[in-house]
Order: structure tokens, then C-alpha cells, then sequence
């Protein structure tokens, strides 16, 4: 007898006492193999202490991730991806069960951990290596600068709850898990019953790695029992799956009143519109169709973005029904995973299969018309490469169902969650975006064009009813990622229909698992709070009788605050010409006075601003080798008051960010640089960004 | 008789047809002078054509608003705030009725102006002069960069309902106005009752002055009957208020599966923390004594942002009691707000007098006991400037409240939206964060404290649960804008009790009215969505033989993908002495072959970064006198392969975004610049910042 699926509470791998109550093991839920009906194993909660794994995640999860930094965290995501890459070939093999093609099991397999690698990548290069993220400039609220603001973020304080669709367990669960890590907030992964074995399997790769810290990642296999009376303020649940389950968890009076955070991601009724200019003849057309038949076939069609209404010109509809049922013939081979030659499994269940069916009936009676495949059970390859029917397995056909109505209600409301789509056609741009807006809001649209016009008339109807619009023309047919795959670095989710919430989208989505708070305060205080150096702050100038340079500081040594104050250095006409002359910038604000004098912006003649930051370089800059590695940027330069022949510069110099490299020896500092000419007054201001050793360099190297 | 409030409906001033229904006037809510309990106005919305109001919006204000750019909205703005300045002392007199002193109109009204200005402002700095605003920087997606990811944000496709609290009848109208309008989106205000006619009157102002763009905004004087069935995904519900209200229009279908936003500012238990450092001989003591007193009586204590919970350190409670009683009788002076001398005037109604009231005894019946203050409705400064009672003016005492145990829960839940305060004390900075937490979220928490580590212990436990932090010390005290005021820059709103919204907060809130959506296609297809040139789109470089300069082209010629591709120009060891001993930038990397060597990133001694972009600017600049008039910065400089003597750098320097100023004869022009070395290796990559004029210059100027 196959046992139950275990969870991993508390720090330790947990199932029902079967012994203590012969019920456990009667309620418990069969989950079968997607092809074969096989019994694959058994899934029950019964007894599960879910008020203790809360508590669990928010005192023990809470407090070993807030001992990490942003860069720490995302250290440990790519070791978990390249555990999970080693042994990927075990998850494959269990993904099969669930009806995954190769194919889809690489969405799966691959994308999960490919989420992994690019959080760990951004983490990086777009966080701060602390615990506070920084949102935007700081916002100047007194005339003398000693009263500031600025937004942060922090973590949620308490637990992030994701509950994940059937479709994707391994993707599904780390594209929530990923940026809640490095969010710094622990996570309970509750998989779908009917494929939450394949979850199991890589959270157990992950337990075993010993890579997680404790309490950072719990798994329910199973239901959740009560689940929003153990919620409160600081707390998230991030959900997908259908609609309909989405509006009774939000409904709760912990969401609804209490504070708690609920984000969902719902299937939606996506369109895919083929352009007016796309006819027959043009690779966009190509294009179209192949996208078409991927969307209906990858994953059986249970895709959340999977292409739901095929949205053509009148006069091409019959073209791209013929052309889909002609790429189906030749492609699509339907049939057990494990048999070679295989491109479309089983869904996942038979419970599945027969929702489905019983979607498209409903389609059908709203004046659906099934131009391709049908409803009968397939004749299917079996896992031995015979052909035959599969009684147990929840195999369908491919269908494509056209309306010659296209504002039927049914055919923008109702969701056949599998390898089916439905042809309505359109005459005008205006209509082709109506029939978009009324699926409510959408995951993603799709659009075949080379006609920039139409491409800018259709974005600007129909982007505020998607979380995402693609455009394919002949440009990126080849390289497009596809209409139906969400990418780690944008924004998956939609409003409307699509449950209002957005997932990935690069740091956006660890945003999520944070609270932006405004803070203000003196520029000390927010130094202080932020890491980050703000003007106004006290700052320790370095002393030319006895004080070690900043570039001779290590990153270990070098404290924000710390500064190069420099003497001040007098601009000559001489000056000017020599630094024309010398790079060919001969513009005529720097050679003609007749015609500088006449430009609104100058005085006369002026100093070439490059050759302002290069004379500030030359007098903050140590010549020796040290610490400082490299200038390895500029940003923000503004130019504020012009410097004329006989004015003088000086360069206040200050440490602004510090940001060691953990898995290198040396790290970023982000210098504030402010030029001021000998009345004082701002004439330049910028952040100078080197390369700085972690130890300092022996000076012989 | 006093007649009904008139509201302003597609694009009429219209009140309900009062002979028509004997009813009318019956049901009319009688509107009354908040000091005199005199007959101001009646308020009824009988037989409103809300429908009609709403498509208006949908339509008409659409349309109109989308003729328009940012810039031109902005612009707008900034008009509008110019014409409400110059009628101010009108608003100013209606304003006192309403029960505000001159300083609290001062709040209200200049503040309701100064949210204009600043929205002005920032929306001409800070967004592009386009329609469609562009989030983040283009995510590559293909190896071959011929498939791209941007997210953009388009506004939503129709009407913003605004349902305003009576507290800020115009600052609470403008403040959810101003994002609205700058994203494009037509705005229906809903005043509260009691004070709806000061907003009638600033509204009545801006329609006189011509300046609403047809349909951008319309006003209901009264209730919004059904409005909920009216709405729809692309709508938009902004309500301030009280939780309960909140609560109630949340949870219709239309916000919880129809799409429809609603976002919420609720009244929250605020709470003001005086740092176990902020002993009472200290400023921060002084400090925090002042901003309570503030808090407790302006707008008499009817702001959502008030301190209600003052959680002190055991030690300094009585003498924080003793400062608050000492500073209130110095200071506050209650009555009517037309007469001299007058600090603190009514409440709004008597209606809410009594609320306030029945609140208190709750916090009594709670445990707290009235140390300063009374529920006796007290002698005032009539408007004659005679002491007397007002029997049909809505005055109280300011009252602080002293709860001996600090974890009664009243305290943290009970609301008396009037001048009242309770008192709490605590031992640990975690039994003080663990007081805020209980609140359940809210809009501000304020710490007095000099010490960094008290503020940084407090913000890692407190941020989360607030909107905003703001820490008082010496340095700011002085020019802190207070506990209790939001700003314009930043997030107004918080977690939890505290509405779970975000207002406000500079260009985030304009965002609020947009929907992000992530855009994914050829760099071509980019450019022409988003206006702004993207890597691998085409280009047009200009051709020595006959084109015009890209530098000779004016704000109206240049278009975006024009370019100017140089020649290549040679680096030699002798360029890089003479630019280090020129610039006095003699770092090693330049100077010292060996030292130069043994630095990681460099191969043996290398050109300087800036004269790498100073002899870029000699290759792509066009010297004569043109329309481009100065360089006014440069963003996002990356140094990618170092340039070694011998090798030859080019640069590329394309029009990327093109932003006409719409007050002055000359716009910005962002120039993408890459420079590339003989073997077509990336050098560096930054965009130029160039300020160029409408029109092209005359040669000779």
C-alpha cells in the first residue's frame, strides 16, 4: 500500500499517525499516474500542527533569514539551483507521472531553477548588500537639507503562505519561494494535491542539500486546515490557481480587514490577436500558427496563459484554421510521456479531463462550433509504443472551436483548462481590443504584427487589460520565449480576471514580500538607517597631515562618510583650449565667445564639462596602488553652474555606499561627488563608482 | 431658505429638481456651521444620473485627458494651483465655518495647493512628455538581443471615484485629484457631507477658470447612489474614511472579482514613541512635547494622521503628562475660529462631538483615566470674543488619557477621532515596537531620538507595520513638518487598520491610476511603443556626405534613432601621460606598467575612463553654433573593457528620448552613447543629456 506524501514542518519531514486513527489513511486522496492511473501516492494533513508551523516560520524562519543579507540570500539560491540542476534527472523522471512531456517537464524542471539563477543574479546587481532597500531619491522637505525623506523597504515580519497550481509544481513553487527568500521571509509551500509529489521530491533535494536555513522553507503536502485564523497583519498569501478558489480565500475577514497581504494569479481567458497586415503570405502569419500550437498542445493546454481566444481578421479565419489542423497533423502526437515520439501527454488527471470536456460542451452550446479534434477519447500511444485507448488516462485531442459570434458571453468567460482554443474574428482594431477587455482582464495577449501602427493602436486599447502583451513579428519569431511563458525578469500576473496580483518582474516581486514605509529624518539619521550617505550628514574629511587616504582603505576599513575634501584648482583659458585641442571638442561654447555669450546658458566661453570631472578625478584620486581597484562608473552627472577662465573648482568626495562581493575579493563603493566652484556655489554633482579590495593591497602588489 | 448643494455633472452644474418631488428637500441632509450650528446647506443627490456621470468620465474625459501628454496635464496643474492661490481668502472664509482656524485652513487649502505644485512640478522632471510611461530598464531575453522585455505603464481606461473624508475637504480632494489627472484619468470627487461645500467652492473656481479639460473632473454633492453596480474593470475606487466605510465598499463584487481598484485610507491608532535617550532634559523631550500638543489640537484632532497612543518610557510618563498640561495652557486657546486669538476650534458637527465622546468612555471603561481634559462640553471663545458655552457649537477640551496597563486592548483599537491621546508606557525598545504592532498597521508612527542605535532597533521592528516613520531629534525638530502631515513626495497610507492603500508619494501615486504592464517584442517594436530608442533598433547614422548632423537638427527635425557613427581615433601611451599629467590623474593604472599589471582588470597600463568619454565627445560633437545648446549631464556610465595604448575606440551616439519642455524654446534630448575598440568590444556604455532648442538656431545667432 503506498503511503502518505510527507510534508516538511518545523525542520523535520512529517506524515499523518496512521496508526492512531483508522480514518487517516480512508480520507486521505489518491493521486494517480496522469497516463496510467497507477496509484503514485496518498495525500492527507490529518493532525497537521499548522498554528505551530506558522509560528515555526515566523520566529525560527524570521530570525535565521534576518541574519542574512540580500546578497547572502541570493548566494544561497544559485547553490539551490545548481543542487537541483545535479539531480534534475530524478525530477524528470517523477515529472513524467504527471503527464509532462520532456518538454514540459524542462518548463517545469528547468524554468524553476532557472527562476532560482536569475533572482540570485539580480539579487546581486540589483540589491543592496543589507537588509533595507532604498526606493528612489531621497526628497529634500527643508530649505537648509536638515529634514529629509525617504522610502524604504523592509521585510514582512511574518510568513508568506503560497498556495501553487497543479500545473507547474516545481516552477510554481520557486517563483514565489525565490523572491520571498530573498526577501528575507520564510515560506509554507502548499503544492496541489494531484502533482504536489513532484514538489516533495525537490524540497527534499533542497533539505537534503542543507542549504536552507531553518525555518525558511516548509512544505504541506496537502490541504490547509483553517489556514486564515492563524494569519494576521505581516503575513502573505500568494495564490494560483482558479478564480473561483481565489475569491473565497480573499474574501476572508484576515484579508479583508486583518491586514493580510492575498495576491493571486488566476487563469484567464487569453487572447492571441493576428494582425490586419498579418495575412497568409507573411512570416507573422507563420508565426502565429506555431505559437498557436505550442500554446494548445505544451502542458495539454493546462497553462494558466495558455492561449484561449483566437482572435483573427474575418477574412484570414479560415486560413489559420486550416493551417492550425495541418501543424497539429504534423507535429502533434499525443500519448504516455514515457513513449518515444510523444509531444502532447495526458492531463493531469481524469478529474481534470473531464472538467475540460465538460467546458467545451458548455462552449459548444454558446454557438461553438468544434472545427478540430473532438471530444471522444482519443486512441493515444501508450508507454509501449502502441497505439490504443487509454481507460485510465486522462488523455484528450487537441480542439479548436469557432464561433461565428464572437461577442457570445461564454466564449470570454468560460475557461476550458486544457489543449483547447476558439477562433472569433474581428474587423476593426476597436474591435479586436473590445474582444480583448471583455475577458475581464487577462495574464497576457499576444499579438502577430510588422505594422508599428497597429502595434502602437492595439498596446495603447489593450495594455491596461493585461499583465503582459507580446508582440511577434518576423524580427523575433525565432528568439520569442512564447506567448504562454512567463519570464523571471517581467511581471507575471494581471488585473481583472487575472487576480489582480503580479509575480516575478525581476526585484519587483521581492518588493512584494516587503512594506515600502516613508521614513523621515535628519540626513545623520537616515545615514544611519540606510547605509547609504545622505547629504547633509556629518562626514569625516580625510587630513592631509596624518589621515589615511579613502582609496588607501580597504572595503573592510572604509566607513560611509568618509571623504576626500580637495584644494581647489584655478580653470585658464589655456586650460580650455589644451583640453579641446587634446580631445577634438572644439564645441562652440568652449573656443567662440561671441557665440557662447549668445547661448541662454552661458556667461561666455566655458570649461568643457568633461574636463571638469577629469580635473575632480585628478584631485581625489590616490596614485598608488591601494585598495581601489577601478573606476568602474559615473552615474547621475548633472551639470549645474558653468565654470569660466579664472573661476576655480574643488571636489568634495565622499564614501556614499559600501557593497562587498560576497563570492569575490573586493566589492563596490559608490562615492558622492560634488564639485563647487570658489563661490560655493553646486557646479556638478555626480556618483563615481569604483572597485575596491575587501584587504588592503600591500603597496608593492 | 437655504437651497441644495449643487454638484457638477457632465459638464453642468446641476442640484436635484426640487419641485418636481415634494420629497427632496425633506430628505436633504441640513449642513450646519460647525461653531454656531447655523444653517450653511442642504446636501440631497435625489434623482442623479450617476450612469451618466460615469460614462461621461469614461467618454468625454477620456478623451480629452488623452489628447493631452504629462507635460501638458502638468502644466495644467500648476495653472490651476495659480488660479486657487490668487482666490484663496474665498476658500479661507468657507473654510472657517467648517470649524478650521487659520491654520488649519492654511493646511487645507494651501497645502491642497501645494500638492498641485508639486505634482506640476514632478510631473514635468520626473515623466517623460509622452503618454506612456516606461518602468525600468529593457530586459534582453534573447541572445542575439532581438527579443526584448520593457515594462510600461499605460492609465487605467476609466473613471477615478474619489470618496473623500470631511477632515481636508479640498487638500483630501486635490491630493487623490492631481495623481488622477497627471495619469489621464477623469476624476467624479465625492465630498463628505458636512463639509462638501468648501469643496463645491473650490471646485466651482477651477471650472470658472477654464482650465478642466472636458470630463477630467466632476463633483457629487452628496451620496453615490449604486455606484458600485456602475463600475467596472478599468475603475477606480480612492476612499478615505473610516475603517468600517472601508470595509463595507470592499467587499462588493465589483472590487472582489470585477477588477474594479479600490484603495483605502482609513483613520489608523497612531502612535508616537519618545526614545528611552529623549530624557526630559533633552531637545528631543521638548520636541516631542510640542509635536504632541500640535497633533492633539489642530483640526481638533480630527486627522487621520494623529497620535493617538503616546508610548513613553516608565520613567518619563508623569513628566511627559506635566509638559502636555503645562504646554496646553499656554498655548491652546479654544472657540469659534473667526475670533482673535483662537488656537483650537470645534469639531466638525456636533454629530461627531458626541462620537468622540462615546469613544472616550470606551477608553475609560477600558482603563484609562482623563489626567488632562474633560467630557464637559467647556466655556469657549465665542466669536464676539466673549467666554461662554456654544450649546449648538461642536467644541471639546483637547483630553489625554493614562492607561496603566498598556496591553488593554481599547487602546489599540478604539478610535476618538477628535483631541484625544492615551498614554503608555514601556520598559524595552521591543515592548515599545510590540505597542505600535498592536495597532494593527497604521498610516505614521513618530520616534523622538538621537540615538541611531534606538532608531535603527525600532525601524527593523516598526517600519513594516507604518506608512511612514518619522524620527525627531535636534537637527530636525526645528524643520520637521510633523507627526501629523502628510507630503506630497511621500507615500501617504499603511498597512492594515491603516487601509492597506498607498496616496501620494511623488510619481508613485500617478502609477496608482496606471496599469503596469510588461511589453515584450523587437527592439524595433519597443522603440516605436514606448518612444524611447532601444538597443538594436534601427538607426540612421549621419552620413558625412551630405546628411545634416544630428547636432544641427532641432527639436522639431530630430527623431529618435538618428545618429552619428565617428571614425575611430588611436590611444597612445603618450595621450594617456598627457591627459594624466593635464588632469593630475596619475593613478597607477595609467602611470605604472607593473603595478597596472598586477590590478585584476587590467592588462598592463590603460587609458583613463575619462578620456575615453572626453574624446568621445570630440567624436560625436558638432562644433558650430546649432540647435543643441550645452550638455547637461550624463547617466549610467559603465567602463567595460579597458583600452590599452595601440587600441582605437569609435563611438555610436544615437537619439534614444526626445522631451520637448512645453514652457520653454528648448527640450532634453537623451542620447544612448556606446563606445566600441577595433575588435567591435563594448568599451563603455552611457546616455548623454543635452539640452537642445525647439527651433534650429540661425548660424550667426
Amino acid at each position: 500500500m503506498t503511503g502518505i506524501l510527507p510534508s516538511y514542518l518545523q525542520g523535520e519531514w512529517w506524515t499523518p499517525d496512521a496508526s492512531a486513527e483508522g480514518s487517516v489513511l480512508e480520507n486521505a486522496a489518491d493521486v494517480r499516474d496522469a497516463s496510467t492511473g497507477e496509484l503514485v501516492t496518498r495525500v492527507s494533513t490529518d493532525g497537521i500542527d499548522l498554528a505551530g508551523a506558522i509560528d515555526y516560520a515566523r520566529t525560527v524562519g524570521q530570525a535565521s533569514l534576518g541574519k542574512l543579507t540580500f546578497h547572502q540570500r541570493a548566494v544561497l539560491l544559485k547553490q539551490m539551483a545548481v543542487v537541483l540542476t545535479e539531480r534534475k534527472a530524478e525530477l524528470y523522471a517523477i515529472s513524467a507521472r504527471t503527464g509532462a512531456t520532456e518538454r514540459d517537464s524542462w518548463v517545469d524542471v528547468d524554468g524553476g531553477i532557472g527562476v532560482l539563477f536569475t533572482y540570485s543574479s539580480k539579487g546581486r546587481r540589483e540589491l543592496p548588500n543589507g537588509q533595507v532597500l532604498v526606493d528612489g531619491p531621497a526628497e529634500v522637505l527643508s530649505k537648509d537639507g536638515s529634514f529629509l525623506g525617504q522610502h524604504i523597504y523592509t521585510r514582512l515580519p511574518g510568513v508568506a503562505v503560497q498556495i501553487n497550481a497543479f500545473n507547474f509544481p516545481v516552477w510554481g513553487s520557486l517563483e514565489k519561494f525565490a523572491p520571498a527568500f530573498l526577501a528575507g521571509v520564510p515560506s509554507i509551500v502548499k503544492p496541489a494535491t494531484p502533482t504536489g509529489y513532484l514538489a516533495e521530491a525537490f524540497v527534499r533535494i533542497l533539505v537534503e542539500s542543507g542549504l536552507l536555513p531553518d525555518g525558511s522553507l516548509q512544505l504541506v503536502s496537502g490541504s490547509l486546515p483553517g489556514l486564515f485564523d492563524h494569519l494576521r497583519l505581516g503575513d502573505l498569501v500568494a495564490f494560483t490557481g482558479s478564480a473561483s478558489t481565489a475569491e473565497r480565500l480573499r474574501s476572508h475577514d484576515a484579508v479583508q480587514t486583518g491586514g493580510v497581504r492575498f495576491t493571486s494569479e488566476t487563469d484567464s481567458i487569453n487572447a492571441s490577436i493576428l494582425g490586419p497586415d498579418a495575412t497568409p503570405d507573411t512570416p507573422e502569419f507563420d508565426a502565429y500558427v506555431k505559437q498557436l500550437v505550442v500554446e494548445m498542445t505544451a502542458k495539454a493546454g493546462q497553462k494558466c496563459t495558455a492561449i484561449r481566444r483566437v482572435i483573427v481578421p474575418e477574412a484570414s479565419a479560415d486560413a489559420v484554421v486550416d493551417a492550425v489542423r495541418a501543424r497539429l497533423a504534423e507535429r502533434v502526437v499525443v500519448g504516455d510521456p514515457r513513449a518515444e515520439g510523444v509531444t502532447m501527454g495526458p492531463l493531469a488527471s481524469v478529474a481534470q479531463r473531464d472538467d475540460v470536456l465538460a467546458q467545451v460542451r458548455k462552449l459548444e452550446a454558446a454557438g461553438g462550433a468544434l472545427v478540430i479534434g473532438s471530444t471522444d477519447l482519443p486512441a493515444v500511444r501508450l508507454a509501449d509504443g502502441s497505439e490504443g485507448q487509454a481507460a485510465d488516462g486522462a488523455f484528450l485531442t487537441p480542439m479548436l472551436l469557432r464561433f461565428a459570434d464572437a461577442s457570445a458571453d461564454a466564449v470570454h468567460e468560460v475557461e476550458a483548462f486544457g489543449p483547447v482554443a476558439s477562433v472569433l474574428s474581428y474587423s476593426t482594431l476597436a474591435e479586436a481590443s473590445d474582444l480583448v477587455a471583455r475577458g475581464g482582464g487577462s495574464l497576457v495577449t499576444s499579438v502577430a504584427t510588422h505594422d508599428p501602427a497597429v502595434a502602437i493602436e492595439l498596446a495603447s486599447r489593450i495594455a491596461a487589460y493585461n499583465g503582459r502583451v507580446l508582440f511577434l513579428d518576423r524580427d523575433d519569431a525565432r528568439t520569442s520565449t512564447g506567448h504562454g511563458s512567463p519570464v523571471p525578469h517581467l511581471v507575471h500576473g494581471g488585473p481583472g480576471r487575472a487576480g489582480g496580483g503580479e509575480e516575478l518582474g525581476g526585484i519587483r516581486a521581492v518588493k512584494h514580500f516587503m512594506q515600502r514605509t516613508a521614513v523621515q529624518g535628519s540626513p545623520e539619521l537616515l545615514t544611519a538607517l540606510t547605509g547609504v550617505w545622505h547629504t547633509g550628514a556629518s562626514a569625516r574629511p580625510y587630513d592631509l597631515s596624518g589621515d589615511v587616504h579613502p582609496f588607501r582603505k580597504s572595503l573592510a576599513e572604509l566607513r560611509v562618510g568618509d571623504q576626500v575634501a580637495s584644494p581647489s584648482r584655478t580653470v585658464t583659458l589655456d586650460d580650455i583650449e589644451t583640453f579641446a585641442n587634446f580631445t577634438g571638442d572644439t564645441f562652440y561654447a568652449h573656443m567662440d565667445e561671441e557665440a557662447a555669450t549668445a547661448n541662454p546658458f552661458f556667461p561666455g566661453r566655458v570649461a568643457h564639462g568633461y574636463l571638469l570631472v577629469s580635473w575632480a578625478a585628478g584631485l581625489f584620486v590616490d596614485a598608488a596602488p591601494g585598495p581601489v581597484l577601478a573606476n568602474s562608473g559615473l552615474e547621475n552627472l548633472k551639470f549645474v553652474t558653468p565654470v569660466s577662465p579664472g573661476d576655480s573648482i574643488r571636489v568634495e568626495l565622499t564614501a556614499k555606499q559600501i557593497t562587498p562581493r560576497e563570492t569575490d575579493e573586493y566589492g563596490e563603493v559608490r562615492w558622492d561627488a560634488v564639485l563647487k566652484n570658489q563661490h560655493d556655489e553646486l557646479v556638478a554633482s555626480y556618483d563615481v563608482l569604483t572597485l575596491v579590495a575587501k584587504e588592503r593591497v600591500p603597496a608593492a602588489v
